[in-house]
């Protein structure tokens, strides 16, 4: 009954299924790729402030606040950024904003699933182009033609960067639109955001999630040529962004240091967990994320999955045929990876 | 160059202007609706008890610390209910999962235009069915055969109400959605929120942002069957709504005689306003929002609005034909009417 009401594509979707975010707090939780260490504690005093009788008033529709202080870190200008409600937002506007029914969307696989769901939900045509086992960026993605292509750059769940030059050499090959998803690139070597001086058919997402410890805030931003932007901003939500979340963002730029020295820090603990996974007989790649990989090539990890969360230990299991011999292990500080390979 | 990475429809489209929000903060601002009277204490204080380390952690996808407070208080469950950031994102999934190309979408105008920009985006089809002067409900909606019919109750910018039994007969007599958005209803005598408990073709949608001064943390609700529900959840982003957001909402559900408090403050302010206005020989209509619309029929008042700004008193104009020799005021403390009376 209720389907006659619902778009078919939409009726026919399951939905992205999130990470499971206990409420409970019993976990050692290393399953959504949340920061160890906390926020700034500017950032905490700046949501406090914000917390007064302003919050009768509508935010900045541009939380120019934000852009501003953006523009200055990243050496751009205010209409090239665009601050969203989480990255997962502004995938959603680029989506709605250029993919309408059949139009064809390309990216390499497994990444982040989100991106399935959302074309889904804009009827369009999503191309997987399979990554090789080391997670060296495919062939073939050119060749798909997408109207847009998205990089996870480093990837999720592989941990994996992409080298700049190829995203460069992909943009000039491609007519449609490259969307560079940097939500993991604090913690990698090279982001794609230079490439923004040299081509218009790039975008670039950051999210506020992992790296500045703010995923209870929801804040992500776009970077990309003023006319993209300025297309973008028409499909926003006049109000996307909370006051609070303005004033968290902001503030987190204005303590850039923070954000840095828990990277470096939780870098470090990724080095060493990397190297006790191996010495457990996992096969793992070299992340440049705040997650790792841990495989055992051809056996199901589920059910370690599951004895790990009766433990008191969560790590993300997908199962899907590409995945199901893997987990996705958040880097947490080195007591709670200490728990995790007492717990293996 | 841009527009070909750009859906037609979106490329042609201007994109919703809301109104201004100047960030100095120098005027009497009566132009947005916002309440004039702050939050509840208790919402500033869960505000910034929620502003700690756990900021680090993603926000409860489903917001059930405010869909059980709402299930409580509106005497339906929490599978009924969807809470989204502000009833604009809201509107937004319910068109994104309902309304694909050529679909058609129907509303009483002139309306919340937001509307239209969804629609568009949507690439759906718009029947716009004109509201008489006296802006009660007109004849042709139900002929207009709405995939999704859309009834702003009370309506902006008019402040009229819709008899819930002419919802009602609407919603038995069409085969698709009814969506009633409640925005201003708490300033008003009636909500067709019963009607969920007899049709499963209607939803309805409350903000946070008008009657629980809450413009600043964006945050609306959903009410409708569960199966709609859980359709509308597919669409969502998995955590659309902020931890500080979900800890001002639960706190304001939990403090609901403030916000019926300032309510009852407000209406007092607008029968005085309205008085006092057609003292002045506007043309106003009986209210039932926290803002009027003042007429004169025929006669531009985009020089009267010009002159209050200069004056330091922001109202609404809107520059369409339906329109222009209105000015939409919202409900501001006896003291901004006072202002605004002098200055007009």
């Amino acid at each position: 009954m209720t389907s006659k009401f619902i778009r078919p594509n939409v009726a026919a979707m399951a939905g992205y299924v999130p990470g499971e975010q206990p409420q409970d707090r019993r976990y050692i939780k290393l399953n959504t790729n949340e920061n160890p260490y906390p926020p700034s504690p500017r950032v905490i005093e700046a949501v406090r402030a914000a917390a007064g009788d302003d919050l009768r008033l509508y935010p900045d529709p541009m939380a120019n606040a934000v852009r501003d202080r953006a523009a200055q870190r990243y050496d751009l200008a205010r209409d090239n950024i665009l601050v969203g409600n989480g990255s997962d937002e502004l995938l959603s506007l680029i989506l709605r904003a250029c993919i309408g029914p059949q139009d064809r969307v390309v990216y390499p696989c497994p990444t982040y699933s989100l991106y399935d769901t959302l074309v889904d939900i804009q009827e369009g045509e999503i191309v997987r182009v399979p990554y090789p086992s080391d997670f060296q960026l495919p062939s073939g993605l050119v060749e798909a033609r997408g109207r847009v292509t998205i990089l996870c750059h480093p990837n999720s769940p592989s941990g994996m960067p992409v080298p700049i030059e190829k995203i460069e050499t992909l943009a000039r090959s491609l007519e449609g639109l490259v969307v560079v998803d940097e939500a993991y690139v604090d913690f990698s070597a090279q982001s794609a955001l230079p490439l923004l001086r040299k081509l218009d058919n790039v975008l670039v997402l950051r999210t506020f999630s992992k790296s500045f410890s703010l995923a209870g805030m929801r804040i992500g931003l776009a970077f990309g040529a003023p006319p993209l932007i300025a297309e973008l901003l028409k499909v926003k939500d006049s109000y996307n962004v909370s006051r609070t979340s303005i004033a968290a963002a902001a503030a987190a730029l204005d303590d850039y240091s923070w954000m840095t020295e828990n990277v470096a820090r939780i870098c470090r603990t990724r080095g060493r967990l990397i190297k006790e996974l191996r010495a457990r007989a996992f096969s793992v790649l070299d992340s440049q994320t705040n997650f790792v990989l841990a495989r055992r090539p051809g056996v199901s990890l589920e059910p370690l999955y599951r004895q790990l969360k009766e433990r008191g230990v969560l790590v993300r299991y997908f199962a899907t045929p590409e995945l199901f011999d893997a987990l996705r292990i958040s880097v947490g500080t080195d007591a709670e990876i200490d728990a995790l390979l007492a717990a293996l």
